[in-house]
């Protein structure tokens, strides 16, 4: 690899990392009552439960991100290979980082909750690196990811235990948060005006655009179980159903509109293999509230045109204008739907009553009951009996805040990335496996 | 898109119907009761545990088929393309046809049930897709599989509720069904005779038979759920175990006879991908009875040499003697096992006794039990405590029936397509994305 | 096919070895309790609960490790199909060879854990394929096969129910098992000398490369349900969090290392498929005992570490010096991971306490307990109440032993497989499919 001392040395620091992992989960992790030996056989059945949900979730970040970003013609390896590389790094970070805010006896006690969140806090870097795709270096995506995971930690915090609002899909703190995170570093990261056109490789082939409907698909098939992961009961249920039909309808729009607005009024890969999810993320934060059927499609109706009216003229325009590139159109798919998501619940909070939700109020809204049944928290802002005005109002903050965070951290980080220590490609190096890889020397046959 | 206006109408038609299944689900859709909020939290359990099966069952249906259909060297998008496309407004459909059948208050109660018998039946249609594939447009195939909907529908009510006849894995309704109705609009849309001859597209690549495999291996891994998602209980037991040995014996039979078959006396990858599905289909009307493991292997063998023998001597038969094409062989893979498990389905319920099933012959034969533990229809012709013979005949009856419904529908459906109002592709526009995909320069590289 | 005789010979043998099966089947198989139909209705939920963790394991054989096995270029279809047609015909030979050692009154008694238990043992012979990958017919390989499941399902018994050692993951038992076999077999069957240069097709090309990422990252995440599948309760929930935890360790060092390793100093895909999974065997038979968070993440990285360089120097030096292929590294992913995991289960044996272990002593260690839990043998050599120290011994013993077993086998299958009865590949006949498969002549465009 042709590379300055100091690339080398981000691997090695890579390497020192993994190892302070190990001794960080020796002295701050042992195993949570779950897997703690009992003195007689346990139930269990609660967290077994759980387990086919998280390999569900456990597909969509690995094989589900991984082979939707393969749709670049020389960028499968990376897509696949950072995906991996990334992901497993921060599934461990993330034991520790969120871990901190909940610790007994200063221990963080392992359980099968942590992989589920740490699975899903993997998605956040994910989400950005779809926006830079082709355009860093490995070292600087995951030293990227590595501070995107803290202040993702943080607001996430803030926005569902003190601010105490509703986003059981993540569409607020996980997809609007890594979206625009991942834009304001590629904002910073922009290219000169003089480099501003397409790489020779932003393309797709006939073959890489197939790899990329296996990620599109298995994200689309297991969006009910990412958005219905945290959920339980009755919510569980109305989140499974909700996700899928917002998907569906999603679905329907984004292949009709596709034949209507694309350049040559055919259906465009683009749009089938993105804005069809858009319905996913457009439902997550409301998709446990009795939003009922026809609310998903409409949300799913929604969240799809926009997604592909953003590809066709939001994402072209922000790189003609502001240099703004987003190799994945990330702001199509979970930029904007994570928008829709969060004013969906502002509306849905609003209307949210006793009598509708019965005991899932506190499990869903724990400011608003009078007695939470889901203790979340001791730190809500001004305590229990929220009215469902307020809630709306803070629904609306949280939403807000998010993207500010988001956006700010990511202007920080991006002009870090910028700074001399990191290696940076040039035009030519981007969008190609080959700087970072070895590759065969004939592509295919 | 060089389309004449209809097709563009066709296009808007379809956002009006998602727009009109938005409608009617705000109209008649409410949650049923386990999706609505309780005063206390309940158990939950029984629709908990059939959530992994349904997320098998979504697999099947949108990677399965979709990237079992990806074998034409030109046609990878619109396989799995169309394959998400129709089923996403399929499953919506679906929900409200099915659904006016149990009504309760003039409403349809949204359940993880609904959905589970949404993503089955959107295989009909992909089942007939499959027979028609590259050789009608997209608007063609919704239009068809709308209607085939509500004939499938119609069907499965009238078979499973008035005839009272087992069919837990689908293979009678869905199965044979979706193949003969499909037969019979490809008979309809047959080439004229000198243009009869294979299209120049239609034939696999090395690597589209590859993403195949995909498709392959994913439906015969899930191929246990789909046949026991509908079962409980120690029946439940049965269909998993019987089907995994029906396809173990179909695939080691497939491969053997392929070598002996085949043009060139070598592995035929058509085999490979559909002969060694074969046995899931075959054994699916008969997977929860007493069959046995030896049975259920048997079934396996059966439907393995006849699916290989069906695709080296019929399929060419029927297209060189009738014009009646079957691009991807569903009358060896769906039509013939479907029959097959019809036949089994006889020869056991003749063989069915109350000493054997206990507790399950209320659950699998309604007719037959003095009182139905699981009271599917209050409609059964003839009431309670039919004799086994009597249960025999009705199998024989209701496949006869399925398979005339599905030809004379097929007939029908097919004699609409071929109206002026829909466009229909030349010979030199088959097999191939490009009409109505935009398609990158380079195919590969 | 330009086959001597006996080749087709071995077809027919196949064909009549299924029909075989079908009657050992009818003869000593019948349904088990849990497939029965009862008098009343049986909550049934302790089976229920392992399904979803089966079709987990279902996905890696079938899917996992044939499209692992894809990265040659022009072995696809041989790396898929064959996996499909010795998996199909092994998991029924398997019902019985292990059902012979577990009968009631002359019968198997077929339930779900027979069908986890014959998935699992599947792998052995398709590790051992690993090795041999595109060097023998598939003649060969389904001979091998057959033998190889009866010396396994021996030395399973032995090692696990008469020496009483723990291997929940099966890394002694199947991993290193397959390995050392198909390691044995590959020198019986090694090149002459002056043809131990590699094969001309014995590469990957761009494409073949990301087929393999399918198989890599579906064995990467369903690796948690393959370790824990045959564990319960709080040993179950150990199982999964050390998996995944040791695989994550395993990741990040093998990109590391392969970024300082390999030849140009640039990431190998050789080692991004393999080595990132060599955390999963190494923790396979400690997964389930308390060896904490760190302990897991260590065992990883001592994993995917000696993963990497055994890929870069052993495997090579093997090949050039001892004429021992083995295509597919399956001694850096198989072979010495599950030798690490037999180490580490001498040291966690020796470390096991009963204040550590409380209930689940038994259920691990059944020699160390006053009285088991989990009966499972009643020939435990020195019955009950075990040493820890002893317990450590027996670890090493079964260790050693499965290893001698393993080669001693493979030596004596791969003397036989060198006979006279059995077609062997030239050298140019090699990693390729054209020989035994129909193969579209453009391989791609």
């Amino acid at each position: 690899m042709h590379s300055p001392i100091s690339e080398r040395m981000g691997f090695v620091a890579l390497m020192i990392l993994q190892i302070i992992l190990f001794v960080l989960f020796a002295v701050f992790v042992r195993y949570g009552k779950a897997a703690l030996p009992a003195e007689v056989p346990g139930l269990f059945l609660q967290h077994v439960s759980k387990y086919p949900h998280f390999q569900d979730v456990h597909v969509m970040i690995f094989v589900g991100f991984g082979f939707l970003m393969t749709f670049l013609k020389k960028y499968g390896y990376s897509a696949t290979g950072y995906t991996l590389f990334m992901s497993a790094l921060i599934i461990q970070w993330t034991i520790l980082v969120k871990g901190f805010f909940h610790m007994y006896d200063g221990k963080i006690e392992l359980s099968l909750e942590h992989i589920i969140h740490s699975d899903i806090s993997a998605a956040v870097p994910l989400i950005s690196m779809g926006v830079l795709l082709g355009r860093t270096t490995p070292i600087q995506l995951l030293f990227m990811a590595l501070f995107e995971i803290i202040l993702f930690a943080v607001n996430e915090y803030v926005t569902l235990e003190i601010l105490s609002i509703c986003d059981v899909g993540g569409s607020i703190t996980v997809h609007a948060f890594g979206a625009y995170f991942g834009l304001a570093v590629s904002f910073m990261l922009r290219p000169k005006k003089e480099e501003n056109e397409p790489g020779q490789y932003e393309g797709p082939t006939y073959t890489s655009d197939l790899f990329a409907m296996i990620g599109t698909l298995f994200l689309w098939i297991y969006w009910p179980s990412f958005n219905s992961v945290l959920a339980d009961g009755t919510a569980q249920e109305r989140a499974i159903l909700n996700t899928y039909l917002s998907l569906a309808g999603a679905t329907v729009t984004a292949f009709v509109l596709s034949t209507m607005m694309s350049h040559e009024k055919k259906l465009d890969m683009v749009h089938v293999q993105n804005s069809t999810l858009a319905g996913g993320v457009a439902v997550g934060t409301v998709c446990n509230l009795m939003i009922g059927g026809h609310g998903a499609i409409l949300i799913g109706i929604l969240a799809g045109s926009l997604s592909v009216m953003g590809y066709r003229y939001i994402t072209p325009a922000m790189a003609a204008k502001l240099r703004l590139h987003d190799t994945c159109g990330v702001h199509n798919l979970h930029g904007m739907p994570g928008v829709i998501a969060g004013l969906s619940s502002i509306v849905y909070a609003y209307l949210a009553t006793k009598e509708d939700y019965k005991y899932d109020l506190g499990a869903i809204f724990p400011a608003m009951a009078n007695q939470p049944k889901n203790l979340t928290s001791n730190h809500i802002i001004g305590g229990y009996e929220r009215s469902a005005r307020a809630q709306a109002g803070f629904q609306l903050f949280g939403l807000f805040m998010t993207i500010i965070i988001a956006i700010v951290g990511g202007l920080i980080i991006g002009s870090v990335l910028r700074c001399t220590c990191f290696r940076k490609l040039q035009k030519e190096e981007q969008h190609q496996d080959e700087l970072y890889w070895e590759v065969p020397e004939q592509k295919s046959e």
